[in-house]
């Protein structure tokens, strides 16, 4: 990120006419881009959406409301355009990729990339829930996504997933980063009643001790191995790629957000290009944003995934943007500034 | 409202290829429109954005960062497109109409709509700040902006306000409405320091007391009379008028809060066609908006007025409208239901 530009964009921001400060988090998220695409009037107009699908084996332990069939029939939903991201991606004029980065799909899916090394992971709560070749794979398809839209010129990325069982092995990777419990980190996720967080939170402590990742400052590549997911590899391989891309990331809510923490564990300088979008009403997201000092613009209880949080700020985003290019100064309009 | 529209929207919501209730606040905002627009496809595309500005005597009591000349000066840069409501309206695709409602601009400001009953209004730590028959033309002022606008089909309206000095009107407007002490109702405005807002806080104090407003249940009108503001009596009849032809009213910040507290108790059932775009950073925002039972959609920390935290909101609610229209159900996407 460029100081100069920063620079640049906060003094601007307190010649346009309003009272300074008055724009709240849309100045901060205007002066945040400027700063990261070095500019003096940042731009969120060419948004490229990638959504990465993954199965679970983890689902095997009853952690889930919906079956893992879903991942597969949802992979097509995004693809013929009924999905919530899809909707939210038409709206808004951005391109979606949906990446089949390991579900249970034992053909290709029309209008969704493959770039999976095995369909599905194994049951965390028995061994590992990767290889390291799995998982290196995984990180790769992630890389390879960002490569693919850098020709496009996009001026921000937004990263979704989807995947049955997805918010147990976010949970369970957050758990290990964060030396916290599965219990503060544990929700209903796609609908589990209370006792269906207990139990959630049971397998995801007993996988954490049987794997060892109790432990103080585990690794992130042995975490996500052990107990991560192939969408969530992919997820922090392409926002680790995002960043020495330099292009900057809306980071989505829950599982996006625990894909993060592992990237900037990975790489810590990735953290600048992130800018939090919204906070989910999925239990653990408070205290995964916390650990990266992030406060995301949107509180909107949502709790769907597939980017769908990101894509709903980018609207935000974009009229920050347009404030912050088009605005007259008191200069410009002629207006008294204050006393 | 509709309770049938609103039952089988809800019911809709529920069938759409998601979690139940996983889009949070965009699941309420579609089901509430839904059952105001007496349909099952709620849309807000078609939107009008009305301003009104007025200027307030009590300026004279230093309780603003800022000159009352910049009202006046605010009216050009509203109507040449500089100010940050116009960069909305115009990415937003919405009309915006300004009206002078009771500037102290003694002539026409071209591209803004004149109709007042005079310039500014009184000193409201003095004298009543206005007389019964400047309010009831204020108040027609917003009955008329509202008559305007039906012909033209809009899905929403959305109103905002600009006047030096008006956040002090209308903290008065609402300590005296809910019962409470200045001091809990009044901020920064335009940008107060600490002393300034105490000062602010005993010009308001006083006033309740020399008008009598200080009484339990004081009638509405008396209190907007007496500290109100013209723009803030035309808010309180365009939100009426709103609500009497049946238009739903995106509220934003402080001021028009403030108004449709108001309008509510001149008229309660106006309450049900109002939506709450935004809690700003204004301090006693958060009160106004527990006494009306009202939660937000954005947290933003704006407090600019103009509209524009309403106009924020609306990419939101169009979202939520599209999300709510055009998903695919489980079925029209065969995917798996929960367990």
């Amino acid at each position: 990120p460029s100081e100069t530009h920063r620079n640049a964009a906060e003094a601007r921001q307190n010649t346009l006419t309003k009272p300074p400060g008055s724009l709240g988090a849309l100045e901060r998220i205007a002066i945040q881009l400027a700063a990261l695409q070095e500019t003096e009037r940042p731009c969120a107009d060419n948004v490229q959406i990638v959504l990465f699908a993954g199965d679970h084996g983890v689902t095997a332990q009853g952690i889930s409301a919906f079956p893992s069939a879903v991942t597969v029939e949802m992979l097509r939903n995004f693809a013929s355009g009924g999905a919530a991201i899809s909707v939210l991606a038409r709206k808004l004029d951005a391109r979606l990729e949906v990446v089949d980065a390991g579900t249970l799909a034992t053909s290709e899916v029309a209008g969704v990339v493959t770039d999976k090394p095995c369909h599905g992971t194994r049951d965390f709560a028995t061994t590992p829930a990767m290889t390291p070749d799995e998982t290196a794979f995984a990180f790769d398809t992630g890389r390879r996504a960002v490569a693919r839209t850098v020709d496009r010129g996009a001026h921000l990325l937004i990263f979704g997933e989807m995947g049955i069982g997805n918010t147990t092995s976010a949970a369970a990777v957050a758990a290990a980063l964060l030396g916290k419990a599965a219990n503060d980190l544990v929700g209903a996720g796609t609908g589990l009643d209370s006792d269906g967080i207990r139990h959630k939170a049971r397998v995801i402590d007993a996988a954490l001790d049987l794997h060892g990742l109790k432990a103080p400052d585990v690794p992130a590549a042995d975490v996500l191995m052990k107990v991560g997911g192939l969408e969530i590899a992919a997820l922090a391989g392409a926002i680790v790629a995002a960043a020495q891309s330099r292009i900057p990331v809306l980071v989505d809510g829950f599982i996006v957000t625990a894909a993060a923490l592992a990237a900037t564990r990975l790489n810590p300088s990735c953290a600048d290009w992130l800018i939090y979008s919204h906070r989910s009403s999925e239990q653990g997201h408070r205290l995964i944003l916390e650990a990266l000092d992030a406060e995301p613009l949107l509180d909107l209880k949502m709790r769907l995934g597939e980017g769908s949080g990101a894509a709903v700020a980018l609207s935000v985003v974009r009229l920050a943007c347009a404030l912050h290019g088009e605005m007259a100064t008191f200069a410009e309009a002629h207006v008294s500034e204050s006393l």
